[in-house]
């Protein structure tokens, strides 16, 4: 089969690889129908973060089933499913307690698993998805391709938007503030307007980007960043928001959330931290902090229940689709932000 | 009358100051019966943190209300007082909501008041205390001498410690790690174990202080520190803490915190931050982080209840006790580690 490689910095190729099989009898095979890429792809890819080349790349894939291991319970051949962006058994405690992200005997999609069994990254043909119960959530035995953008972003950004907001306390009449305005604080937006949120100011300084940021539910935008970005959440705020959904991770942007959250406020940080927190303003002001790596696996079914009715269309992130041997044009469209999201089909 | 500046690094001095009287119809005049010195007091005063100076001193006291203004009206001349260690109209936005240390209209003791009159700080024989409605809370007509230290630990160190502990969520049946044994640090492991913890694990290599946090109700103490004690940590709780209780502030007690705490787990902070939060980590296993300045005053009322019952004794941090006129010893032996919280009596 064909997977993508990021063979070194800025250098994405779509390599041979060998086809998956089942090796485990808790492992499911699963057929990609769609995958995409991720923004946190792009820290490898520019270099930002230490990486061993070739890694093996996409941690968010929809797909079906073409077999299962003999103890694979909950998915069955043909069945169309999708995958959080981390591989989670579903059994011991933290998955228990709904923070997958922390399960005891999980591992990360293209890095071999704890059984020391060779992992596919999502970005493919083919994939061998270990720990099939835990991981996998079965959408049904068809999926219209319409609702398939809907569904695939459950796997990483809409999750992780909701994850910022839960974080945060987002509920019934909040006022909030989302810093970032990529795949994650686009899904963020639409998650705190879901979850009854009664202002939402997105902070964007693209139109395009403003324009879906507004169709989410949006009730503001703020277009400047920095100490001018702060005046202008002031001028509409006041003191502040009850919460700030942080997705960026940045410097810049650690320090713009916390300066928008009023006293006894709340941030949910789901952007992966580059930059350090200012923490002095945040003990002056009480402002309370949770979140991080997304838990996507817990809020799964209750997303995709609303994806399939229609209610929420996180989809809409995807603006660019590619076949998968385009994917490092997919990647460079990203990097130079000609496109929010792209969507790979194989 | 006598009041306490700090002149210079390391120079403390009992200088002649104005009598305070009543100058707003809002202010009461206090005759202090005892004040205290706090670790917070020995920034300054070791150079740590950027000071005017001369600079007034103290943000601690018990006393007898001597004079008030015509519009106060919960406390009046004989009553025995206890102060949080920052004013408060009680009446904001902020204030309602329990979180006095954001008061709208709020200020610092020993720094002049938003209306410009000067005020006092705490290390002295008399204070006027601005906002006194909201400020000070009545104790009663006469006050115990064996019960004073009690109530005089309520206005920073116990109601501190407190806030760490409700700030990390702790409640029955919690396991709970304290870092710092200074007076806040050992008031966490009372509150924590006031509040229902099960197990505290308190950490610490000072003997007396290690005997003081077992009398609180510590169940554990681990002595090492950085990776040793986060190890020692592990051996008795595995993952790490329910609730984390962060009483320091320094860089190597924010990285023992966030090491300790187990996935899922909560950080109470309120030791004044000096130094950067491990943000991957806390990021990677979703800890969430809360506290700040203590809204001591919120706390007070419920807390004074337990204390002049006997139910909680916090006052067993004083383990010296001067007359003003040594004030400058005082700071000398808390600056040494000789004593771990210095009561001060005019």
């Amino acid at each position: 089969m064909r997977a993508t490689l990021l063979e070194d910095v800025g250098k994405i190729a779509l390599r041979e690889s060998p086809d998956p099989v089942v090796q485990r009898p808790t492992d499911a095979v699963v057929r990609v129908t769609a995958s995409c890429i991720c923004g946190s792809d792009l820290h490898p890819y520019r270099g930002k973060v230490p990486t061993a080349f070739p890694k093996r790349v996409g941690h968010e894939f929809v797909g079906v089933v073409e077999d299962i291991g003999d103890e694979v319970t909950t998915v069955r051949p043909g069945d169309v499913v999708v995958a959080p962006f981390l591989i989670s058994c579903g059994t011991c405690r933290y998955c228990r307690a709904g923070l997958q992200t922390s399960c005891e005997n999980g591992s990360v999609w293209g890095t071999d698993d704890r059984s020391g069994a060779r992992s596919d990254a999502c970005q493919g043909d083919w994939i061998r998805a270990p720990l099939a119960d835990g991981t996998l959530v079965r959408v049904g035995t068809e999926l219209p391709d319409a609702l398939l953008p809907d569904v695939l972003a459950l796997s990483d950004v809409m999750g992780t938007g909701h994850h910022a907001a839960v974080s945060a306390g987002v509920g019934p009449g909040s006022t909030v503030v989302v810093v970032g305005d990529g795949a994650v604080g686009l899904c963020a937006v639409l998650a705190a307007r879901r979850l009854g949120a009664e202002r939402v100011v997105a902070m964007s300084r693209t139109p395009s980007r403003q324009k879906l940021a507004a169709e989410f539910g949006a009730t503001d935008i703020v277009a400047g960043r920095g100490a001018e970005g702060i005046a202008q959440v002031a001028e509409l705020l006041g003191d502040g928001a009850d919460a700030v959904l942080e997705c960026v991770g940045s410097q810049e942007s650690l320090e713009q959330a916390a300066a928008v959250a009023h006293p006894g406020g709340r941030l949910g940080c789901v952007g992966a931290p580059l930059g350090n927190l200012p923490l002095g303003l945040l003990f002056m002001k009480n402002v309370r902090l949770a979140g991080g790596v997304a838990p996507v696996r817990a809020y799964l079914p209750e997303l995709l229940d609303d994806v399939l009715a229609g209610r929420v269309r996180p989809g809409r992130i995807f603006d660019l689709e590619l076949p998968l041997d385009e994917v490092a044009e997919g990647y460079r469209a990203m990097d130079e932000r000609r496109a929010i999201k792209v969507l790979l089909r194989p």
